[in-house]
């Protein structure tokens, strides 16, 4: 392999090529201007005073409450503002377990097994606190069947967690049928348990997030992901739920979740998802042209390459794809001298002794846990990107 | 009681006067200047990334540790950014609770009773856990005795928590002399055990913050209280230090604390530590000669009036002071209407159905929990305003 000269493939070296939206997003320029002109003026009051600035700054989070309610279709009351989706998610789990457990009960959960470490680590702290954690395998395509996950509940179960989307390969679960057996499942039992918490943070850019569509009683979302601000993000969890704090102190977001409430980041996040609600239907469409072509270019220029994960039921912003023999870390770095930032495995994974990719071992394909690579599309992608990566690779790629 | 008619009072009535510092101060402008700065070009990449974009974000991180580091006192791998000072203290309390709690061991902490309530109500979750905790009464000046301290540890003691500066009555801990006699103790009993952790987030604008002098194994910081970024803060926890994180995920910050970083948050963080750090003797000078008059002419104009807490160990910018047979909620929203933002208790206790001041009954003076507010000054604040608080105050008060 040689070492490629990046002057060669960009005739403009500082044009640099980001495949990496799964892992961040950019702040939204009209996120950026929300979120600045909330910093003016009184508007940096502590919302719980009982002065004049604190109550402006109190009705303009009630505002943005309101408008994420809007588009989650759900009461606003039932969003609880979080640092981000690591939070909202250990809130979810740890929460939920909290709430249920007792001396005479163990709580169980499903999950899956290629969820993000983000869920993965907080039931392994499940499982050190005395609970028990089932993980359902996924098909070869990347998606768990609601069959499965049916089957793995039990009467100690209080809550099921599946991600929306998957964060490497950007396979969609099966959420909404999930949802509905889980009703049923309740309804046959005439039980409220097991609740059904869904890792929506990859999701939310190009999926319907409506709660009651998706039959969900806990949703995580994070602002980083959606061109929103960063440390920003929300867990709507349905008044129902039984839900216990993480972080105790002055009783903020009806005392589940104490903290001075981050004006700018609400109005910021508020902003983003109402962006990516108006834009949901367009950009999908706009990028799952661009990987459709990116899917089909890669495969004619290396026949041996094969994609991570089920082709139909996919994000429209991912391509996972596995080159035999490839090292992911190598390519990774070669791309980037090639201006392209791209991925393997997870960001997330990297900081880890073993950065191989769990998920593209879960769908049986232990050889490409070390060769596959992760192109993630946003706002500013294009076609010619695609282009550039394809005549990249084949530099790389022997 | 009159209701006065704001007119009156200012002549200019949108010129407000913000007397609550304590509650947050406002974000500093070249704080936001090098926030922006870093929302610009590849900056919005995920640290844990290996391309270009990524290496230069993980290397402004590693800038700005080495910034609070320097300041600090200690290394930079003890810097752990939180999303606040309520984060950073349930990590710093929660965290070791959990790595010291054994089956055979039930861990001990010994507190103040005039904590934030993100110290009590976090105590109260480690006794909900199985945990101890001792609630060591203060003086009628608001101080607790380092003596009283000591004699409150035990076999078990794993953590001593005591904040270096209180939130509602401003009254200075005796942080360094309650260091060395832990100190002294683990040296005669040949324990590691317990740490020691102050709450430093009222202080850090005005008091030293150098670890090593103030002989604490933990620190807690917040953002919001120095004229830094909204959710950002830390907690400095010595390199020997047993600590189990509260949030599961991808392992950042060396895995206590999962979830991405804030690049903007953490550079603003460490700008607003370093204005604080340089201006410290300056403004801490300029705002005690505020306070000082103010004391002195409210003492004068209202001879009933009383301080709480010691006058001789305050912080520069508090004035918390009895008026008997006020009742402060209704002193607060009437002072408002006057154009002037003050505070009874702390902002987080107007959250809760019993807002009087448990730190002002602390100190033995139940009558004036009801009856007490809270001025503090800040970094625009001069002595104007006291003349103008003394004006409205004679309005309100008969």
């Amino acid at each position: 392999m040689n070492f490629p000269n990046p002057f060669k493939i960009n005739k403009t070296p500082n044009k640099r090529i980001f495949l990496d939206y799964a892992s961040t997003t950019p702040i939204d320029e009209q996120v950026l201007k929300v979120m600045k002109e909330s910093t003016s003026g009184g508007n940096f009051a502590n919302p719980s005073a009982l002065y004049s600035e604190a109550l402006v700054v109190k009705e303009k989070i009630k505002e943005a409450r309101e408008k994420i309610a809007n588009i989650l279709n759900c009461q606003k009351s039932e969003i609880i503002f979080t640092s981000g989706g690591t939070e909202g998610n250990n809130l979810a789990l740890l929460g939920v377990f909290e709430a249920c457990k007792r001396d005479d009960f163990i709580p169980h959960i499903v999950t899956t097994v290629i969820e993000h470490p983000a869920i993965l680590e907080i039931c392994k702290e499940i499982e050190r606190r005395g609970g028990e954690v089932t993980y359902v395998p996924v098909s070869e395509e990347g998606i768990v069947s609601e069959k499965d996950i049916i089957k793995a509940i039990k009467d100690n179960t209080v809550l099921v967690s599946v991600m929306y989307a998957n964060n490497e390969i950007g396979t969609i679960q099966p959420i909404n049928q999930i949802g509905k057996l889980i009703k049923e499942y309740k309804r046959n039992k005439n039980t409220e348990l097991p609740y059904f918490h869904t890792d929506a943070c990859q999701a939310a850019v190009y999926l319907d997030i409506d709660v009651l569509k998706l039959r969900v009683d806990l949703l995580t979302l994070d602002g980083i992901k959606m061109y929103g601000p960063r440390s920003s993000g929300l867990l709507y969890a349905k008044t129902e739920t039984n839900i216990f704090p993480i972080l105790f102190g002055g009783g903020q977001e009806k005392g589940i979740r104490s903290g001075t409430e981050n004006l700018q980041a609400i109005v910021g996040l508020a902003e983003a998802l109402s962006l990516a609600n108006n834009d949901r239907l367009g950009e999908s469409q706009r990028l799952t042209s661009i990987r459709d072509y990116g899917i089909d270019v890669l495969l004619k220029k290396f026949p041996k390459a094969k994609i991570n994960g089920s082709r139909e039921f996919r994000l429209p912003n991912n391509i996972n794809i596995c080159f035999p023999s490839i090292d992911s870390e190598f390519a990774v770095i070669s791309l980037d001298v090639c201006g392209i930032s791209a991925s393997y495995s997870s960001s997330c994974r990297t900081l880890k002794e073993d950065s191989s990719s769990y998920v593209v071992n879960a769908l049986g394909k232990p050889n490409c846990a070390n060769s596959s690579l992760r192109f993630t599309f946003g706002k500013y992608s294009n076609k010619s990107d695609v282009d550039a990566l394809v005549e990249a690779l084949s530099k790389i790629i022997k």
